[in-house]
């Protein structure tokens, strides 16, 4: 078996990148345009973010739905800035069972419309507020450029749509639902993302505000990675969601929606890689231990193998998500293999381990002798756990590092082109235009390639002087190139 | 709040059915032709039984992966009975970002062909195999005739594709994933299934063999609740899925599929309801126990409030799924309407309890004063977990004397036409035509309503008259009218 470095990371991100998602078997190409098949390594990935999700989603409340794929093509075109920022990404079937449909059938690009004609069906008074709803399923936008897992024509993702009875709690909800992404993205994906909100150009077709969690990724470019639409009253109001609240007089809803997608599994990648390969923080990765048996005869063979099987009931019966690897392949072979497929801890027992009752503990995020250990056999599990805990704090502590050391307050147009073109991330007064279309943001996007990525809930106070148009400005505004 | 009674289940079972899932809301209806919203009552239900496989999916091996929703027209043609079969029912997507595309998108009505071409792409030797896959997914087919859950144009599965080296690893992979169905139906559905082959005429477009579970709903028809099939070579052929074996031969794989979707759901509803609505077994059941606070005072209410809450937390820290009933309606009023919705058991506490240190525990299963029992506060939690272990194992025994009672050995036509009649399941050796189109089951078919369901695994052994042909069967068939 042939094994082939991976460009480095710190070559080339963006063919690192391509490289690596099909090398470690995260995905592979389909026949079908845009579209990817998720194998299961990057699906385990997944999978540990849909349950780190719902639990924080159940916690709050929240129940799971499921609607239909298909929309009835009329119903986008209800909410007029929505159809308009959707229009060209639809798949529609124009044929079931053999014959041309009455009406389009569009593949749901994103479901506040069907949800919000089923809320104005069920919601008849205050009591039925709030409700809150959250689907998981496929979603599918006929993007021309695709890449796997960060922009794909069909993708999956949860979406939370909640119905309200004031506007304080429709942004209460907001809010929460973007600290929940913030949460899971900081804590379990190990992404140190920051939160903030759109600009009047940057936010949901259709909503009144919407928030972000932006994430750095490792060549310094910005990745949304989750958000939050407070919809104020703008689908509420196309699709007649009203309530008769406490005083019986009929009051309009307040709705929100929110989303986080399989493009968080290409974050994870990209924010945490180096040159040779993933490196998975351990809450999400789908094996956290690899156990390599390592012997020369057949004789110790059977004694490093007991050993091993031993050891690996114990970490799986503890909840610890190991691999024993027991191929063919040289031990050379199967470190460089683990390591670029970023296995968090590869544990190694050879003949002395068995002997002396030890083992060898292999960091994936400390490279080489550092992060090497000898551990007793004895009171293994914990010795593991730690170190899982270790390294998922050292990746956490290593990406806000990065990050901090890539996001620059500057006070000019020229400081602002230096930080962008060193792949950094600009923080700056911002008095620019804030419309749909801003001639500012426009220009900037075209000077630098970079766009404003949000205005981050955490504010310096007070007030400067905009870096573009020299006017005062009460608020700063971070931007960087993005995926 | 005005509160109907539904239509009872003796009286009308189809109306019953149509009334209590929209009732119980577990599903309500969409402006999509043919589809259904499951709501998250329904969707609880599917949750449990999504947890209920996944766990013994994995647990054999298998891994969970994600394939495009669309499937480029031309890949069905690839095998011919597959796309008879499918082609009537298929939706089409023929507009793609604005533009007709050049080659049609079928939009998934079950997976063999693009993860038939992807399998080709990933086997290369036989190390590959077995390669046991697993997806959960939606699916869609243009069905005239529709239900919510039984029968819906889009509707939620997994969908299990697997390969391996010889026929007789696929047929044991077939076997095993019956089993495994089984074994959740009987288990945690509560559903005595019984396992079986389809016939010729009824098997899988595609299939070498095909295995399903048949469960008896309470009128007594069958309901196809999972399905197993053997694909034999015929789908490897068709994309080219083949290996290198070990001596260094190309051999074609042999594959398998097997599919278990929310007809589940469905089936749970239908094998359990009774005239006052659903009974759900407690390893599905969304809710397992509602606690009602009962009272008149302002003082009482307090008081049995705060021992209400403190019970909750006590079971639900012990991981029973319990719901507090605190909405301003009578007790009366809540009885009927948590019977309706099937949820296993009632705790009821009023002032007595309190001073007393006691709950009434009600089950749902056991109508009236034989299913109440006091219990004390004290140990409240094993006494919940022990009664909802009795409720569970009651609905079982329940509906396996149920299908019992309407299973009957007949050996001549009236006989048979006297059971179908009698919406009963017949049991007969059987040497029909066994052909797609079959003559011999299209009469039957024709004459009584019923189907050849399955040959049952269990076999009498030996051989006997066919009831319709009169020839000699070594075999025995059960038919049944079906969902």
């Amino acid at each position: 078996m042939a094994q082939q470095a991976v460009t480095p990371l710190s070559e080339d991100v963006s063919k690192w990148y391509n490289e690596i998602i099909y090398r470690a078997d995260m995905a592979a190409p389909s026949p079908v345009r845009g579209c990817v098949i998720i194998k299961p390594y990057g699906y385990e990935v997944w999978e540990a973010i849909r349950n780190g999700l719902d639990r924080r989603f159940k916690a709050t409340g929240h129940q799971n739905a499921y609607f239909p794929l298909f929309i009835p093509e009329s119903y986008l075109r209800r909410e007029a800035e929505h159809v308009e920022g959707f229009s060209p990404e639809l798949a529609v079937v124009t044929i079931g069972g053999g014959k041309e449909l009455e009406e389009p059938l569009v593949v749901r690009p994103t479901s506040e419309t069907i949800i919000g004609e089923a809320f104005s069906l069920w919601i008849q008074s205050y009591r039925d507020l709030p409700l809150l709803i959250n689907q998981w399923a496929n979603v599918v936008r006929w993007e021309l450029r695709t890449r796997p897992f960060l922009r794909t024509a069909e993708f999956l993702w949860q979406e939370g749509h909640t119905a309200h009875a004031t506007h304080d709690e429709a942004q209460f909800e907001t809010l929460q639902m973007l600290d929940i992404y913030a949460d899971f993205a900081i804590n379990e994906a190990a992404i140190p993302v920051i939160k903030g909100q759109k600009s009047e150009n940057e936010k949901f077709a259709g909503a009144l505000r919407t928030y972000t969690i932006e994430g750095m990724m490792r060549d310094g470019k910005a990745l949304q990675s989750g958000t939050s639409h407070n919809l104020g009253q703008n689908f509420a109001k196309a699709f007649n969601i009203k309530y008769l609240s406490r005083e019986n007089v009929e009051e309009l809803c307040w709705t929100t929606s929110w989303g986080l997608s399989t493009r968080m599994v290409g974050a994870i990648v990209l924010a945490h890689g180096d040159d040779k390969g993933l490196r998975l923080p351990p809450m999400v990765a789908p094996i956290q231990v690899v156990l390599l048996p390592i012997y020369k005869t057949e004789e110790e063979r059977a004694a490093v193998e007991s050993a091993v099987s031993r050891i690996a009931a114990e970490l799986k019966a503890a909840g610890i998500r190991i691999h024993v690897d027991n191929r063919e392949e040289t031990p050379g072979f199967k470190f460089n293999d683990w390591e670029m497929r970023g296995v968090p801890v590869r544990m190694e027992i050879g003949p002395k381990d068995v002997a002396n009752n030890n083992a060898v503990l292999a960091r994936r995020d400390i490279p080489g002798r550092d992060g090497k250990r000898f551990v007793s056999q004895d009171g293994i599990v914990n010795a593991v756990r730690d170190l899982l805990t270790e390294v998922q704090a050292n990746l956490l502590a290593d990406a806000t590092a990065f990050r901090d050391s890539r996001i620059h307050d500057v006070s000019t147009y020229d400081e602002f082109k230096q930080v962008i073109e060193a792949d950094g991330w600009a923080r700056a007064w911002w008095a620019g235009e804030d419309v749909r279309g801003s001639v500012d943001e426009a220009r900037v996007k075209e000077d630098t390639g970079a766009s404003l990525r949000c205005f981050p809930l955490d504010q310096p106070g007070g007030s400067g002087k905009c870096f573009l148009t020299g006017k005062t400005a009460d608020r700063v505004a971070l931007f960087a190139r993005a995926y």
